[in-house]
């Protein structure tokens, strides 16, 4: 692969930052203590975060969104993606491009004040205060990217569906007939997606620890996490018209880490016939920064061959998967330290994102700025890149080693525990990285109920 | 049951109006024609629309909304009701009697400005003008009552949960055992709510007609209603907090009908193992007037008794069953009459609606105001009270007899075929009705996809 080589000189960023120029992504940050710390869009780069809705007051971003019938300082200043998602493309990739070349070039936008200024250049003096608009990430607090309409799972990775089948339904049903046809998705709860670092309390609900007896009430003891990523829908559909292959590629946004925690116990129970619901709907966590797809498209591989061929509307001719590479850590719980217990990587999922969205949308569901749309757990094929303790403990009949002296081992997740998910690219020549950040969440002792 | 006689003399109401004095409905209108078509909350009264908005200007509401750190002319004013639900049931309560008052007592508010007037009253000269503030109803466009945030479904009626089980796995495994212990649910999709009065396209999807073959894709051919009520959301909750069966009662705002639209082939096909997806995606009906739950106080009656007992979290001590009378009525293709086809009521439902919302949120699960949840098909216990097609034609091996004659009948929906659902409560003594008005849906031909 070759490419223009591109160097932020505006701030200098760590050889092994996630977020490099070739990266960008984007996020809702405030800045705490500050009067109304007040939500705005901002953009990774390095250890900093470019505040957007200063550079577009400024004009940066006047000649991007020139035909979008929207001023780039009113969108940029919303609390949200939604808008930004909503206006496409072109925009998208305008910002994106006028960014790296603000960061390259500065020189081109910035004029020392007290200078003589030099002719035909985009060059404005405020922009000479850099602590205006570079927020170090250290003092950002970073929020939900997006006001998320309607959340769907799906259920992609075929290792992944093949051993939770294994363990539920045994060998000989483990997959459906239906899963290698089509994308098996299922909806799943907005109102409690939570950006990463916001812990959560262990959930109670009813299982069934013993099949003679009737169920029980109270805190899941077979909680998990989910090795998942999450893309965000960008500009909306109408109901009754069904995406393709081709026209998908314009609604998808951008791409998260997310872990979809479950309560295997509660989950076991309740989701004959009608799917999970508590032992999911308790919270989901997602990475704050959103990298779009334009800067994950040199990180595109083939997807898995599919045999049988699917539906002509399923069929997706072009590379469609992504080397992603995928680490869960797990601190447990009264130690300092976090240790890989899984590495996988997206590039083994079974069915791409294209067509999970082109298959949500065949029936005429509408899409909206700001849906998001989980992969599913993506496992690997071998035992150490399984995306959850349900697969690496093998249902709690193996310990995992969490941490190095051999001595903590889990098999399902205790109180107090951390989870990371953590997922970069990096071009085989080593030049850069195109990184996700962290997704990190905390599980905290049940709460007293009000039953008890 | 004794009550306090109210009568409307503002406006006069038929005895058969579904919008009596007892009901004042919430909704969201648009006067068709006006300049920008401005969506604002109403109350249905007999034929007419009351514009809160307009009388909330005029001071109407300042002693309801005295301590809710709102303001009515902004609350009532917005395109949705999210705002007014967030508000609670004290505010509700108020509103509502205002307006059983300002309609029965005009005199204390409406005084001609051409008499002198009279001392120690309530009155305001500007509400005489009455064209200001009561749109009839032919003029009003009615819109979505909320934004949805979240949207659940529930599979809450024990005579449909055993006939479809019994159609989709036998007579023994009917019932799943979990069925009895908890109201099982799942999420549904936002996006695609839509209001009473719009038509859907028949959806294409995936289905699979033999065994023996591959999947294949196309229209689908079982195309089904669902006989449902919804219930709107009020308050919110906090992530991690779950309400109890006390609690649970000042969090429901209203109820409405809502037509759970459904198509079987797509489905049975999809469904395992994680719930439906875009068998029932593609579109969910809703009728505009939201029932409050203090207007559908008088009609409380026992829930179906629950054996076994269930946990003590979903105990329901008191009765909270509701003799809503529940008609779905079908028009088709070509003709001008709709006929009956079921008749059922919402008292059959075995899992009453809080049991249902404390169920949801008892792993934390939080609740936001404007999230919908549908109570699943209410089927009663007798043939004609079946509350899909489905059931109605007992998976399509029976003819369902829709118009007079007896020569036109139905197995599933066919196009251009409408479905109108309708519900009502009435005291014994027959003095008023409190109804839903209808939920009314077309089914027009599929589109050509894009892979034809
Ligand atoms: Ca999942
Ligand atoms: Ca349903
Ligand atoms: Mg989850
Ligand atoms: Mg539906
Ligand atoms: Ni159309």
């Amino acid at each position: 692969m070759s490419f223009t080589v591109l160097t932020s000189t505006l701030v200098k960023v760590p050889s092994d930052s996630h977020f490099s120029i070739y990266n960008l992504p984007f996020g809702i940050f405030s800045i705490e203590g500050e009067p109304d710390e007040k939500r705005r869009v901002g953009v990774a780069i390095g250890e900093y975060v470019l505040d957007l809705a200063y550079l577009a007051n400024k004009g940066l971003f006047d000649k991007e969104f020139e035909n979008s019938g929207s001023s780039p300082g009113y969108v940029f200043s919303q609390p949200t993606l939604n808008h930004f998602m909503s206006l496409g493309r072109p925009i998208w990739k305008g910002t994106r491009q006028k960014l790296q070349d603000f960061l390259s070039n500065p020189n081109r936008y910035i004029v020392d004040p007290t200078l003589p200024q030099s002719a035909g250049v985009e060059a404005t003096s405020t922009l000479w205060e850099r602590e205006k608009y570079l927020v170090e990430q250290s003092r950002a607090a970073m929020h939900i990217p997006a006001n998320i309409g309607d959340y769907t799972d799906f259920y992609a990775s075929k290792e992944h569906a093949t051993n939770v089948g294994c363990m539920f339904r045994g060998k000989d049903n483990a997959l459906m007939p239906n899963w290698v046809h089509l994308p098996v998705g299922y909806h799943g709860r907005s109102s409690s997606i939570v950006v990463s670092g916001t812990p959560l309390h262990r959930p109670s609900g009813q299982r069934l620890p013993n099949k003679d007896q009737p169920p029980v009430f109270g805190p899941s003891k077979r909680l998990d996490f989910e090795l998942e990523m999450g893309f965000f829908v960008g500009p909306k559909t109408n109901l009754g018209e069904p995406l393709t292959m081709e026209t998908v590629e314009d609604h998808i946004f951008g791409v998260v880490l997310l872990n979809d925690w479950s309560a295997r116990d509660i989950q076991a129970w309740e989701y004959v016939p009608l799917g999970p619901f508590l032992g999911k709907n308790f919270g989901t966590t997602i990475s704050p920064w959103v990298v779009t797809v334009d800067a994950l498209e040199p990180f595109l591989v083939p997807q898995p061959k599919q045999v049988p061929e699917p539906l002509p509307y399923l069929r997706d001719t072009k590379d469609s998967g992504y080397d992603i590479v995928l680490d869960v850590e797990l601190k447990p719980n009264g130690h300092d330290e976090f240790s890989r217990i899984c590495r996988s990587n997206l590039k083994y999922m079974y069915w791409t994102i294209k067509q999970q969205l082109v298959h949500h949308t065949v029936n005429g569901c509408n899409i909206r700025p700001g849906d998001l749309c989980g992969t599913g757990t993506i496992s690997g094929p071998i035992e150490d890149s399984y995306g959850s303790l349900l697969e690496l403990s093998w249902s709690g009949q193996k310990d995992v080693l969490v941490g190095k002296d051999g001595s903590i081992t889990r098999k399902f997740i205790e109180d107090g525990d951390e989870v990371k998910l953590i997922g970069y690219c990096s071009n085989p020549e080593g030049n850069y990285i195109v990184g996700f950040g962290e997704c990190v969440g905390k599980i905290l002792p049940p709460k007293p109920t009000p039953y008890d």
